[in-house]
């Protein structure tokens, strides 16, 4: 772990400035370049992108083929989208250019879920290339899935699991307040909602991870998405909730053996939720009943996630991996 | 994990016949053979020395060699001894017959900090023999040292951690209860106490395991034992422990950076002990508080780590492995 990752970051989104700034933090991390599409960002240097006040000598590049062949990292923070046909091209240039990968890609938590095809194409890119590529994140990816199955290793028998996040999206960025629909009327939420807009991506992957994990046969996946309305008038630093409104979202996640929920993920994000925390109960012999009080926060956390596998993906053999089957992650300085 | 293991219980003490006795009822693990050095054990029946009320067909053997070398199993779970001088043989053997290891073995889980020498020679054989090795359970292995990397996970940094865990000695075997001094005066428990008899075996190596996950430059591991007195008469099945007797122990290990002990690991193990629980907290950015109410069941989750480590041992690339480097565990079925 002492050992020097030569990184690229790519995607300087929301998360991936985030990841990046991390990055740059860590003496065993050296972030030697990055790439993004946006005009807008390419050409400045990443202390601008970042507000650091200082140059940080790395500019943001837009052709990644150029870049990723003249910097030849080690690694690359992946932050571009959440689908894996959008990834595809980059992840095939990832394995060509010998870069590991590490992703938060949603899809890529279970890769031959809905692209069956594609993981199969993108393993075997990544074998050729003696590349890894790990697709990871909070949630999904950690919270609500990995930390279950983590916990289901010092029990003799599960049948039934139950995931409960609480974030009070009070707490956090503007963007994330919009993306729960907080200050919407009901009405303007239900048009919206008809767009597939609200609703986390991800619950799908998460309930098909444990599934997987715990070796439950389950049928079928569901998933249900509901706003939540203010009881009052709430305010947050950026907006505020009018009594009656839409504070944010209540989304259920639910993997199915006949009638019954055995995997029944239930995140709730919204404006003044109480009591924010993650907890895992596993209906299990011996019960299991685990919670971060506080819950875990979900900006920092997906930036630090990210970031504390790059030395695990460096390691692990190469292929399209798993949060399943590399060594746990864990901090890196 | 959907193919089936066989494999060998090696020691029958009552951590070796709870493995055993699940891996009995794993529908991916086949056990085909016992071994043990008990005269009274040896030529007996599992199901006799389970009280199982049938027959396995696994009969106990005291020639460890012969039994490996026919049986030719894929796997072995191993709970010999706590030491590795103590177990070395036993784990070169396997390395000649092939058959990967998962281990109780103390020591095994951060196996160069006591026997460098021995781990490396360890290592050598099992690379050689295409067998991995991994020394894993829930104290150490799990509850205060594993789960507090795992944490780590979501963080930017960390500058101390402390694990609280809280073992009621009431609700646990006769056995326990005795090894922690319960019904003791505290002149017969200070006597036992310089022979060293006291003090949970791992401790140093949790701090040690902590120490190198998260990359803490310790100085020097510390640790503590003192007898936990009873302010009134306690009764447990096996046993009533009068007010002024010890009813158990309070255990600390610490790692120091100079004077600071930026690891801390607080076991309570004692006949009324209130509020079992395991409890992580991460002085980090963000901070992390995880809480598992009720606590980890000692036994029973020793015996499911082991079991469910299995698979994930007969997967990873050869070699003296510790919890770090493989797959993190979960239930097998």
């Amino acid at each position: 772990m002492s050992s020097v990752v030569r990184v690229v970051s790519f995607g300087l989104g929301p998360i991936g400035l985030a990841a990046a700034r991390l990055a740059l933090q860590k003496t065993t991390v050296q972030l030697v370049g990055a790439i993004d599409i946006d005009p807008a960002k390419i050409g400045k240097d990443l202390g601008e992108l970042l507000d650091l006040g200082r140059q940080t000598g790395v500019v943001v590049e837009g052709d990644a083929e150029k870049a990723l062949q003249r910097l030849q990292p080690d690694a690359m923070l992946h932050c571009t989208s959440s689908f894996m046909p959008m990834v595809k091209d980059q992840l095939l240039l990832a394995a060509r250019c010998g870069v590991d990968v590490v992703s938060s890609t949603e899809e890529l938590l279970v890769p031959e879920m809905q692209h069956a095809a594609l993981a199969k194409e993108i393993d075997a890119a990544a074998k050729a290339g003696g590349i890894s590529i790990l697709g990871t994140g909070v949630n999904p990816g950690y919270a609500m899935d990995f930390l279950a199955v983590v916990a289901s290793a010092v029990t003799f028998d599960v049948q039934a699991v139950k995931c409960t996040r609480v974030v009070d999206a009070g707490t956090r960025r503007l963007p994330l307040q919009k993306k729960v629909g907080a200050g919407l009327t009901k009405a303007e939420f239900q048009k919206q909602m008809a767009t597939g807009r609200f609703g986390h991506i991800g619950m799908r992957e998460s309930v098909a991870l444990l599934a997987r994990a715990l070796d439950f046969k389950i049928e079928r996946i569901e998933q249900s998405v509901e706003p939540v309305i203010a009881a009052e008038d709430l305010k947050t630093q950026f907006l505020t909730v009018k009594e009656g409104q839409v504070a944010g979202i209540r989304n259920h996640g639910y993997g199915y053996i006949g009638k019954r929920p055995v995997l029944h993920l239930d995140l709730s994000m919204y404006v003044g939720a109480p009591d924010p925390r993650d907890e895992i109960v596993l209906e299990s012999t011996p019960p299991i009943h685990l919670k971060f009080l506080g819950g875990i926060a979900g900006d920092q956390a997906t930036a630090a996630i990210l970031v504390n596998n790059l030395h695990g993906v460096v390691e692990a053999p190469p292929g399209l991996r798993t949060v399943l089957d590399v060594a746990p992650p864990r901090l890196c300085r």
